[in-house]
């Protein structure tokens, strides 16, 4: 559990910083809004999974350390900045290990609270892609949601798949590593050979009644 | 009350065929984000009325059905998507219904919390409301509040109708079966002829402080 | 104790105007609009620290002369609206007074959650800005976080300020009063010499992999 809680905090870090750096490349703005936005998309997803659940209090509110992961992702994105950019199959790897670690994570503690297998692995990849995605409504962008849309659903796979394995007794761990290598594999491939999702349906140019 | 449960779930997919329509015309997106703006449209105003009531747990993690509904909703409108375009007139009245419907439910259920009468209206457009805000936001538009915004004040004028009636002890079926004759009225007739609320007072280019 | 009751009245219908005005600027809505959005940015702030600390009921709905004090800014601001944009001067003065009231309450009200103070501090701004910030966001517009950033920083200035003369265990009151007139010359100072903060580091045209 000890490994677990300080992968979290390295994943946060992670978070933070290429939040620091989608930040960055927004209208550039200065240390305090860098700050600010790495922070919202590093607890945002937790947080909106927590508040729907009801589970208080909020993990980042409980243990200061997680702010602290995240201010030292801030100030590594900065030091290292053009180091960092260059980086960057290192950096995919490390945040798409700890994305697919939050989907997990974020889905047992749904299933703890004792809700429907569906519910938890929405919760799990809420988790996962809130963050970025209250990260895009607040700089004014498309969320990712509509423009790489495989994100999230490689994260609902992944919670899936952990959960098929969890029905089936499998051992925690083996579920939890098989998991995250899941959603890894899928994504490496994600990019590789363009994977995507059929298109709805292609509707005319109606004018439907909205609400 | 078996009645009523099951036409909140018929309301909740004509909430998910409407979100999966407008989902489609924003940049059509794939299968994957289509379901998740069509589940956002249909859960989120309720999720923001006990969000903010505090009332635990939130309807659709309690009731996996309502995911169902939704489900079905997304799965409808992709089968019959030409077709359903065609209906809509019905699908205006069906939707209305749906709307009605659920800003009474949801002032209601405020009432039930022991709220003030005002807050409870309130908090019945937004039930009614808040999932087409969050799916606006979602997808970068103009909130509907603001395009078309006799739309939500009708539902406040309908859940401050309900209480009225409610005062003077009217009995509840009556109640709500009155409220919601008056929603739908109110936004064919809204539709038909026109309406609009009068304008706020024309500013000139100032620059007022802000914050 | 009562005095404070009056001055977050008096605050809350300040919020109100300035919301309103804002409101009334975005694509001229109507009266409806304009009141939405003037309550959603007058109890926006302290509903996401209430949300986010689980400390329910919230304010504005365990008490209804909050609403009734957002109205009467709705009101004045529509019956005095060219002279209230005129007293340019005391507005500016009057709405830094209830930003840096507002942030010192929710400080004050997060401390008394027990939590750590830099939450606390984060808290403590989050009530004086996120009620702007969901304003901005409903209306489409690049939240102020980013257009004029000293503004939520001056209250994380002035939140911390507060927080360390409260460890020296210097009267409530004193601290009370001494943290607001920091804001409120810090905002001053920032408006008259145009203070900013140093930007975060300028990045190439990178594309890297955003979550």
């Amino acid at each position: 559990m000890k490994l677990q809680y300080f992968l979290e905090l390295i994943g946060t870090t992670f978070f933070a910083m290429s939040g620091a750096i989608v930040a960055n490349k927004k209208s550039r703005p200065d240390w305090f809004g860098v700050t600010f936005i790495s922070f919202i998309t590093s607890i945002g997803g937790g947080s909106i999974r927590d508040i729907l659940l009801g589970c208080y209090p909020l993990v980042w509110i409980k243990d200061i350390n997680i702010m602290y992961a995240i201010m030292l992702g801030v100030i590594l994105t900065s030091l290292f900045y053009n180091r960092i950019l260059k980086m960057r199959k290192m950096m995919f790897l490390f945040d798409t290990l700890g994305v697919a670690m939050f989907t997990i994570i974020g889905t047992e503690k749904a299933m703890n609270f004792g809700v429907n297998p569906v519910i938890a692995a929405i919760m799990g990849m809420f988790s996962a892609v809130m963050g970025g995605v209250l990260r895009d409504v607040l700089t004014n962008e498309i969320p990712i949601l509509f423009r790489k849309e495989l994100y999230s659903s490689l994260c609902l796979i992944g919670a899936t798949f952990y959960l098929i394995l969890d029905f089936f007794n499998i051992n925690r761990s083996t579920d939890f590593i098989l998991s995250i290598l899941l959603i890894l594999s899928l994504r490496i491939g994600a990019v590789r050979y363009d994977w995507a999702f059929p298109k709805f349906i292609k509707g005319g140019e109606e004018d439907f009644q909205e609400h």
